[in-house]
């Protein structure tokens, strides 16, 4: 059975603390969401601001392959006249074909928030429907607060409904405002509703105050609503939306509903982790199906079951939705892994050897100072080599000064300055570099002075940089863990830095990251 | 009816990626959930290396109102004698009173993982749990898979439970270990177990593999389970467990179960926030019921109705779990909060004043470059009252440098230094200070600098101080987003700094941290 995904981030998502999407933002998440298969895409609110409803201007210039862009907006206010509205004009006048109304359909809000009467509500939902209705607009009908208002006056809430359906509304979308449902009881009323209006599409909104969003939105499907809205990660206001990330997965893989095309799904962590980007917000790892642990496993025995039979601790196979499996290092599971490490270069090491024990005692030395390696496998190789004498020093580090004269919001032009001395063998490179901020003017002195010696590093560059404060008990003396991500466009590596400085945290990142960089060139490995 | 709530942050929760606590974390962890209430306490795994049993030896020592400690540990091993196993020797002869064993209860399991004979697994159960009655410990047993086992060979699933049952085991724990199945599932199977051995306390351990971790829970408890497992913020290896912060309030507000003292629900947001800190992990606010942004409204229709009636836009009371509305600013409802805060100071504007616009303008400018003022509304007030002309300029910059020589991990006692010179009026103070890292001396420069003029900043000192990376496609020259919170033992304040140089973005908000606290004091007013 076809599941319609509808999307609402780029409205819904939109009321979440810190979210705010440029013009160039919404398209890119369109396309990226067509890409994907989702069925609708709202795009905002047409009776907005102005910042808002520019998106409906271009809907002609956006061409897709799978979505439909949908216009959102309130009815008609209380006791006015439709035909007087500027944005209904506007918006039937454009080229969206689908148009998403929301009213109210509980008794206790048209009077207290409203304020006017349930006539006038009703009134209200007719006039708005049959109007786009008149202008050839396809009508999904949002019924906010829906639950709460059927268990006050259940009566009223079909009223609402049924007003518009007689009016045609295509779509009827019930919806958990305030995410205090639990999933039994938007189960048995999606039934009821159903059961009254079965030529209707009924549809299922949900937010996650209580954790229930997801579940909350499957309960409705096995109720007989086939339209589902949800935004990706669950971007919304306070707890969030149902996450369209995981309904995806568990409607089609673990239920047989049809959501979107099964090649597709394979796009699906990467169009997560892409739409967060453009939202600037750093993605939830533990995200069910998408994240990057989701199938990740650090117990020692979970690990050997997993590579015998990976049904016995995964689910799912995490291929099937563009994730992958990771085995990470830990206290708890990382002799193990050490150990491999190791015995590719010395293959007579058993978990026995003296070198081994050594390695991990170093490994956990650095944990317990805020080294994380999960993230830092071109760290952790270079401090294994440490521990077994096989690191080798490439260069050395002479003279080391960074120069920040003026805050850059006082003076804008004024760049800080970082200096630096390499010595490689009996040759010395002195080099000068300014840059946007300490670490960057760092950055590029440190790769100018260590190129004329190995000419390899002009191709590496930096694609990510990430600061976390690890602890901010002690405040501007917390210890600060840099972790960077290198390429030199056919691998990528990642290497780590902990200091209560955090030009020395930089620093030894981006150490890390040109010393792993010689020894893949100089010992032909990749990591 | 009274559910136990069973917390395996300082087990299961370990397994977590980046999750390590050492012996202190884990007192403050147990101190911490023994006085919200919760029944049980897993501390630790007593078959696992050094560092996980520690605890075990200072049980007596741990003084406790309300929770019970628990040990964890598997089955006795295939084909070996229970007598022989040290582990269990010695944690039958600690303090420690209960115990939990985990055992496999798929058929599956048993032939692929352990590789044993389904009748030798029942010798494991039954001597694991005779043994460990006859030292008189309460024995909790853990059914390993219990729901996938289930549903592959039922009969062997619920033999393997009737040994534990027949051994004495005091309670009986279905777990959904790879957290693959739905909360129908979930339910139907614990309400057939439940039948079968109606006189034993029922237990739920859930994973959150389908987002799905707490319904689940949920339904179990409604089909008679009465004993929880979950963690602090669902802490958990990779999608996490069940999240106890939501299962506490969902079960006790909303169903009516007896979980903790209902005093005790005021402690749930703190102690979710105090355990995360403890683990130093970044607070999830979009959490249920104790994120800061489970009860933050933003929309400009939602704050008015939310003011009028807290019911219309919010399911619960958030003072009930120890948590408070907030209302934010932002594009989208900023303009009447922005009017707010200047008609405190000039009461005779109103939304079409053209300062109002004019400070509207300005915030939404700030915004469009990485600003945030959700977190930072010192800054955002000083903001304001520059665009209004009555930002009064309390000292003046005259001299910055920052001079970092040697990254700290070369030569630790190498301090990096800042020199400020400070104008007020006709006086200049000259100051220099030596820090843990650039910020640090900066800032300790700055306040010594300010105080020759205003003694009250002597009080002030930082609370809080996080850096976060806004654009990480250009590297090392991100954005980075600086937000400092800061106290002077009576209001807190928070600031803003956003720049492409750390130094700059911390400077920004130390400036305006110092520069809130002057306003504050000079013009008696108070946030």
């Amino acid at each position: 059975m076809k599941i319609e995904i509808y999307d609402t981030t780029l409205r819904d998502g939109v009321q979440g603390a810190g979210i705010a999407f440029t013009q160039d933002d919404k398209l890119k998440i369109i396309h990226s969401l067509d890409s994907l298969g989702i069925s609708y895409i709202e795009v905002g609110n047409f009776m907005a601001h102005a910042g808002d409803t520019e998106i409906f201007r271009e809907v002609s210039d956006i061409k897709l392959k799978n979505s439909k862009l949908v216009a959102f907006g309130s009815t008609r206010r209380a006791n006015t006249s439709i035909d007087d509205d500027s944005s209904f004009n506007e918006i039937a006048c454009s080229d969206i074909e689908y148009v998403t109304i929301y009213g109210k359909s509980s008794l206790y809000h048209v009077k207290e928030v409203l304020g006017t009467t349930p006539e006038e509500n009703l009134a209200m939902v007719s006039d708005t429907v049959k109007f786009l209705k008149s202008h050839g607009k396809k009508v999904f009908f949002d019924a906010e607060h829906f639950f709460d208002g059927y268990s006050d006056s259940p009566s009223y809430a079909v009223s609402v409904i049924e007003t518009a359906v007689d009016c045609g509304a295509d779509c009827i979308i019930l919806c958990d405002t305030n995410g205090g449902m639990l999933p039994d009881v938007i189960g048995m009323t999606t039934a009821a509703v159903k059961s009254r209006f079965p030529d209707t599409v009924i549809g299922i909104h949900c937010h996650n105050d209580m954790g229930m969003a997801e579940a909350c939105s499957v309960q409705a499907v096995l109720s007989g609503a086939s339209h589902v809205q949800g935004t990706v990660s669950g971007i919304g206001e306070r707890c969030g939306n149902a996450n369209i990330n995981t309904l995806i997965p568990l409607l089609q893989l673990k239920l047989g509903f049809d959501c979107i095309n099964p090649d597709n799904l394979r796009e699906l962590t990467h169009t997560a982790r892409y739409v967060n980007e453009i939202a600037n917000l750093a993605f939830d790892e533990h995200e069910p199906f998408v994240g990057g642990y989701a199938f990740t496993h650090k117990a020692g025995a979970h690990i050997d079951a997993v590579k015998k039979k990976p049904n016995t601790f995964e689910h799912m196979r995490p291929e099937t939705v563009g994730n992958r499996r990771n085995i990470i290092i830990s206290g708890l599971s990382g002799r193990a892994a050490i150990l491999d490490k190791m015995t590719a270069v010395m293959p007579e090491l058993d978990k026995h050897s003296p070198e081994v024990s050594k390695a991990v005692e170093k490994v956990k030395d650095y944990e317990s100072r805020g080294y994380q390696y999960e993230n830092a496998e071109a760290s952790l190789m270079l401090l294994i080599y440490e521990s077994m004498g096989i690191r080798r020093q490439y260069f050395e580090l002479k003279t080391f000064k960074v120069v920040i004269s003026e805050p850059a919001s006082i003076k804008p032009d004024n760049k800080c300055s970082a200096l630096i001395k390499i010595g490689v063998g009996d040759s010395e490179e002195l080099t000068a570099a300014e840059g946007d901020g300490p670490v960057n003017a760092l950055d590029i002195a440190l790769r100018r002075a260590i190129t004329r010696f190995y000419p390899e590093i002009s191709a590496v560059r930096l694609v990510d940089y990430k600061v976390r404060v690890i602890n901010s008990s002690d405040t501007t003396a917390s210890v600060v863990r840099v972790l960077i991500e290198s390429t030199d466009g056919v691998s990528v590596w990642r290497t780590i830095g902990v200091s209560v400085d955090i030009i020395d945290a930089s620093w030894q990142a981006l150490r890390d990251s040109v010393e792993y960089k010689l020894m893949m060139t100089h010992n032909n490995m990749i990591g």
